[in-house]
């Protein structure tokens, strides 16, 4: 059986070799995901946990860029997940990837998962009703709080990691107090943050938080990300984080 | 007798006129006080409380700017709100600005006042055990969180605030999870922020913030503001704020 199928495209990551198999038309990765994979701080031997994976783009950078031991996606739409697991055989990477299909409000399910050092996760960014037309559409639900809202993501990070693990989120800028009150609410410390501007005259964008689970009161801004430059053209961190550098 | 004394000096805001007396060699007010100032929405016939006023920047240059009907500044320390008199006298605003001495905790005062369509504060930034040498030097006092806390202040603004008024805030960015978070156990929702950076490749180091007492959750984060260009000359937008534009 070919492993990439007509309505697929198989895009290299320029990371090590590994490619990932995602749709032509749609739900193809963004921005959001190559940073957040990029922001978590990963060591060797580090197990990952990424919620809300979709094709699993987060865990295949993670792979490629880190020696981290296991990196798991978990996905609640099964065909993302089964297109996922054909992205592990092309790439080889059985050893040390794997996804499973499963709602993260599941709590009796994230109980029985072996504790994560680092917990990824690029949600859903809209509230449920900002807009939607159709709640079972496959986009919809990627990026809509429909199945699962930030509160859930939260308290899901709180059963995944170990002690004093590390969540690391990408989201709006316009989410950020309910990031750090619903981390709060669940002992995970906002420790550090990152904005990501369009450009430097622009408001940002988007937003990288990392909590640690039960961590002390401390927080850390980071000098701030652009993506396009004066003239038009990416910067060079921009170009670095896309391995263009 | 003389209004401003030896070891005083009387300087010109460059608005209007408006003069501020402040101690030669301590507590001379900083750019915080003045982005503060720049940040607050005050509009025609507005009333304003300033808290943590210290020799009363804020409400000289509110004053200077704005057709605000009344601004009142609110300080703990006798000898600051003594000083802040005088240069209500000097600058004949005794229509418009008043000072007071009183304890932003003691919550009976606080509500026999009017309540206000603006709170400003630039509180004491620094937590209480942050390296305190004497806990009774007037300037421990104005910049650690010796007579009062980030939740007292937020407390106070929440009874002096009319319904829907505005709580403007400046402050250093690492306390902003404890910002959000007791801005909304207090109901004052964060709705605007906006980031100041020594420059565009540093981090930030000032935080503005703007809450609504019982508004709805909508957070909006502006451009951020650079205070020197790639030169280490003001930018454009700082000499602005000053009035050298």
């Amino acid at each position: 059986m070919d492993l990439v199928r007509e309505d697929e495209t198989l895009d290299d990551l320029q990371l090590n070799g590994i490619n990932i198999i995602q749709k032509k038309k749609a739900f193809r990765f963004g921005i959001d995901a190559v940073l957040l994979a990029n922001y978590a701080n990963v060591k060797n031997n580090h197990t990952v946990i990424d919620l809300c994976t979709g094709t699993g783009i987060v865990p295949f950078i993670i792979a490629g860029k880190t020696k981290a031991k296991k990196v798991l996606g978990i996905e609640i739409q099964d065909e993302f997940v089964e297109m996922a697991h054909r992205s592990v055989e092309i790439n080889n990477l059985q050893d040390r990837v794997d996804f499973m299909c499963a709602d993260l409000k599941d709590t009796a399910v994230l109980k029985k998962l072996e504790r994560a050092d680092v917990v990824t996760v690029n949600p859903p960014y809209k509230l449920m009703n900002a807009g939607i037309k159709n709640a079972t559409d496959k986009l919809t639900i990627a990026r809509h709080e429909v199945l699962c809202n930030l509160e859930n993501v939260i308290a899901a990070s709180r059963i995944l990691l170990k002690d004093n693990g590390r969540l690391y989120m990408v989201h709006r800028p316009e989410r950020l107090a309910d990031i750090f009150c619903l981390m709060r609410k669940y002992k995970i410390e906002p420790k550090r943050v990152q904005f990501v501007h369009p450009s430097a005259k622009k408001a940002p964008n988007i937003v990288l938080v990392e909590g640690q689970r039960d961590g002390g009161s401390f927080l850390k801004f980071e000098e701030p990300l652009y993506v396009y430059d004066d003239k038009g053209c990416y910067t060079k961190e921009i170009d670095e984080i896309y391995g263009r550098g």
